[in-house]
């Protein structure tokens, strides 16, 4: 048995996901994988901070944030660190990076991961804003340092479209990628092809929880086009940056546009493509026309799909969601297996 | 840079899609990752054999068998040993086992199997018929000797559907697995939605090489039999038998069936599936009536498709080409690169 702890940067959602799954399937992992995955950290700015170097209860941490909206009542050897000083002074050997996602610079999550890697931990997450920004400089500094990094979440949450990329599909020559990676916007696009308004659909997103109150980062194409730049960049070896995407959002679709669409039995789907050409690699985020008999036309909702176009087999298509507590908790799981596996075993 | 000596038995489509991909991209995986993978022995019933220690280049196999229908023209160190002697005294580190497939016996991979893991060798195959009778056995046996099988082209040829299963949803608790598994059947039912009576599509999948002179093997579901007891198996811990199967194929299906569904929106699949109830696992190949909405609906020609059920991550979804000379070799790419990731890097 190998025992991995692990100090959680965050606990809002995917850190809460995460730690249901280890509360209902710890166990589980332990017989099945030989592997213990044990949380001795949490540092959130609103919820608080708690270090137990031999372990907290993720039963516990769930059962108190959600009667009391915060970890403050948990005693603990250590509370009130800040992320940095947890982050350098805790035992942990991995650092769930889950703070919040700033695509315009990266940060605090970039500071987080360097303070992890050069105090020698590995560092996981499921935050778009490192990857899609730093992540061959994170990657450099990690293996200077001898530790991994996992970005599984960051694209499609837990469904694994990156190692799919990385691992299997390698050699395979990819030329191109493209998919639907957004699924504020898909869900949106559904409710519009359904009959709704664009302001309707858009405010029964916001009611949901699958677009913010400011929806601009989904709406207008930048978090997809964060995506694009990571699949380029891990998966076709680019070193694309955010300005390199050429990005349109779905605002301007109308009504009139869809059923014009619907007329002739396709549908818009707000497309994010990057392509080996003879010019280079090209990245867009734009909105497009679809036959739908075309697999990606029907997908709905908020569910996310990927085609990767390969010169060794043809196109292979990933279809799985891209969000959700639970669904986005796993993708740590995943890049902690895959430590494992190259680790611990 | 590792180098992997490598012994094909059987030089039929498959054996030759993968030394085209060795021919072609050979140089680029040793740039990519640092591994050498050197065909060194051939051994083709019809073909003839050869070995030569130092390697044997897979561009002039190819040029000799596609002029001369045989291996017999190429000078080699040695020639003419059988399938057992190749691999037992070769100096191959690994075997790909390639001949034929038989679902009753399992034979003769099988004991070329035994032979290769006895000698220290690591066994790759595209076979179904060893890992669906004896997958079990033959992976202790691998484990007492210190070596490994990879079996990744035995389902959805290069799809990497078993790896999928394997490595990153081995954690998301797999409650039901589900899909198209047969090309063969699934082109024929395509045809069928298109038109055609069931013995002209026969007749037209027979003509394009999807269909054997004998298609019982396909159209009665013992293919998709044998893939389902690979997925229950190697993905959910079963120790199901081909018997096990709850089989039927699609010689039922009449043009009227076809014609019924279309007008309710529905097509008929034939779908293979295993699923974990309260009375046990269930597995079954049958056809079913999906809503054209379904994803695996839209799965058309021979082309296949996997719906992963996990309680972590909802419905992930793979879709890709189920057979084909390069997508098939591939698969063998994947388990050298697996091999190389644990042992080599």
């Amino acid at each position: 048995m190998k025992t991995y702890r692990l100090a959680l940067i965050g606990f809002g959602t995917v850190g809460q996901g995460f730690s249901q799954i280890l509360r209902d399937f710890g166990a589980q992992y332990e017989k099945d994988f030989g592997a213990c995955f044990r949380i001795t950290a949490v540092s959130d700015l609103q919820k608080g901070s708690l270090y137990d170097p031999q372990g907290l209860d993720p039963a516990l941490l769930l059962r108190t944030v959600e009667t009391t909206g915060s970890l403050e009542s948990i005693s603990a050897p250590h509370k009130g660190w800040d992320a940095l000083k947890t982050i350098r002074e805790s035992n942990a050997d991995v650092v769930a990076e889950l703070s919040f996602t700033d695509l315009k610079t990266g940060e605090p999550a970039i500071s987080h991961f360097k303070a992890a890697i050069q105090t020698g931990k590995h560092v996981i997450t499921t935050n778009k804003g490192p990857v899609a920004l730093a992540y061959q400089e994170l990657n450099s500094l990690a293996c200077q340092h001898g530790v991994t990094i996992g970005v599984e979440g960051s694209v499609m949450s837990g469904t694994p479209s990156l190692r799919m990329g990385t691992e299997m599909l390698s050699a395979a020559d990819i030329t191109c990628i493209q998919g639907i990676v957004n699924g504020t916007t898909n869900y949106i696009l559904s409710q519009m092809d359904a009959g709704a308004a664009y302001a309707d659909a858009l405010a029964e997103a916001q009611a949901r929880g699958y677009a913010e109150a400011d929806p601009t980062g989904d709406v207008e194409g930048f978090d997809a086009a964060g995506k694009v730049v990571i699949l380029a960049n891990l998966l076709m070896g680019t070193r694309l940056r955010m300005a390199d995407v050429d990005r349109q959002g779905i605002t301007g679709l109308t009504v009139e546009d869809i059923r014009q669409a619907k007329q002739k039995n396709e549908r818009w789907k707000l497309i994010g493509r990057v392509e080996k050409t003879s010019a280079g690699v090209k990245a867009s985020v734009k909105p497009h026309r679809l036959p739908e008999s075309h697999p990606l036309a029907q997908v709905g909702g908020a569910t996310n799909a990927i085609t990767f176009t390969t010169t060794l087999l043809g196109d292979v298509t990933l279809i799985g969601p891209g969000a959700g507590r639970l669904a986005t908790g796993y993708a740590l799981v995943e890049d902690l297996l895959a430590l494992h596996r190259i680790s611990g075993e």
